[in-house]
């Protein structure tokens, strides 16, 4: 069979992977979805024909969007994730013995329903009892809440369609206000090759509000360029004073060496931060 | 003009460049040879259908090849690059101000020819006094060399076609020979994610030669997955132990942070590495 999945990642480049087998197809309220069976990273979640994961890749980002926050914390109990309704971030923060609570707030609940269905390797974790998932718009549930969590991360898709009032000034300062004192909010914040002006205006808007803000990187392999950007805004931790000297539980990607490492940026990059 | 160029990564991955133009074609006495002009990453290299370069993201890798091995070394006067036509690594090298001498042997010398003339932010420095350029087989050409150079770095296409001899324990025996007693190699290492196998081999065959061995990680852009890793075999210094404070020149992507951190290994690259 000579199918194959292509991927617009920018005007004029194109990433395409062959098929085996299109598993699920359908129109939610919210963009199109599909889960295709690929031959070289197996299952991809596909939304608005954008590859938001894969049962091979989705590792690299899932644990770079965590665990970098989450051993910046001393103790991080409380965890907001908005996005993420595939559960892959999920089962990463499970993976810390302090978190009691885990909210997973999705506008698309089709997401979470296809993820647990087709791709229990990173669905898993959606029914643990630790977890709740709230379907509903990420930006208004975040409106009015006060110092209640220790973590919140923005696990969202690119800033088109429903995720565009995730990239905001007014979404960021209610994160803040969201979380505790000692609080820390991780944005995923795009591809510093393609979506230069995204990753440094992420970054820039966090760095306003929030003290102690770094971007750091990590590699995906099935997005645009393979280079990906996240932002931390904390309130009060530095993840550069902080050193993690065990893990504790078994990853793919993450290390004690990686969390110092990521946050050792480019001169590319370093010099875009820097710009006007 | 919707012409699109499209490499084969893998028998079930592609990646596709939108081409304004194609500036120039041959079939040289070793490999297919394209300059095509790409909207995203500028003028392209191309051989046998596998990018090598582009304007655009040049960078990443040629800083990578060069300033590792460069910087471990405390003195670097004469060095050896095996392929490297394109003359991206000359340029890098030609920075250090220790380097007397800058040998270039490639074996295709259209490739020479076509970078100066129509990549001259690559190809530029081909012509520097301290460089010799000498197109014939590097294979070949390092047999019998003993104890002469500071560096030698294997800046090679994929272990196919003419590249195939360079990627084997009877060469990287010659290159223990050709360095001095204190020399260091470095070899491109292939993708750890699309070709493992190749980059195992490499480490292993690299680390049962050289008495101290490392294996670190780029990105760039072109290459499948993104990640791209690289062996560094020495036989005296250790990079782990040397501090770049002040590099002196002005890079794109690395940086004396970056001279530590693409040394810090993610899980999966570790463990492929301890695999028998």
């Amino acid at each position: 069979m000579n199918i194959w999945f292509t991927e617009n990642q920018s005007d004029s480049l194109r990433l395409s992977l062959k098929v085996k087998n299109i598993l699920y197809s359908s129109k939610t309220p919210y963009q199109n979805l599909m889960i295709v069976e690929t031959e070289q990273y197996g299952k991809a979640l596909i939304l608005d024909n954008i590859i938001q994961t894969t049962e091979y890749d989705e590792f690299f980002y899932h644990e770079m969007i965590t665990h970098v926050p989450l051993f910046t914390h001393p103790d991080p109990k409380k965890i907001l994730i908005i996005g993420g309704g595939d559960g892959g971030a999920v089962r990463e923060i499970l993976k810390h013995d302090t978190v009691e609570k885990v909210t997973l707030v999705d506008i698309d609940e089709e997401v979470i329903k296809t993820s647990k269905l087709f791709l229990p390797t990173i669905g898993c974790c959606l029914n643990d009892p630790k977890v709740e998932v709230i379907c509903t718009d990420g930006i208004e549930f975040i409106k009015g809440k006060k110092k209640y969590y220790d973590i919140i991360i923005v696990d969202s898709t690119d800033p088109v369609g429903p995720a565009i009032g995730l990239f905001n000034k007014e979404f960021y300062n209610n994160t803040y206000d969201a979380l505790k004192d000692d609080g820390i909010l991780t944005v995923q914040s795009e591809s510093p090759i393609i979506n230069t002006n995204v990753t440094v205006d992420i970054y820039k808007t966090i760095k306003n509000i929030y003290p102690v803000t770094y971007l750091y990187t990590g590699i995906v392999p099935t997005y645009q360029g393979g280079l990906w950007c996240f932002t931390l805004g904390s309130k009060h931790y530095d993840p550069l004073q902080t050193t993690v000297n065990n893990i504790g539980f078994i990853t793919k990607y993450f290390t004690p060496e990686i969390f110092k490492a990521c946050f050792s940026l480019p001169s590319f990059i370093k010099n875009m931060l820097e710009g006007d």
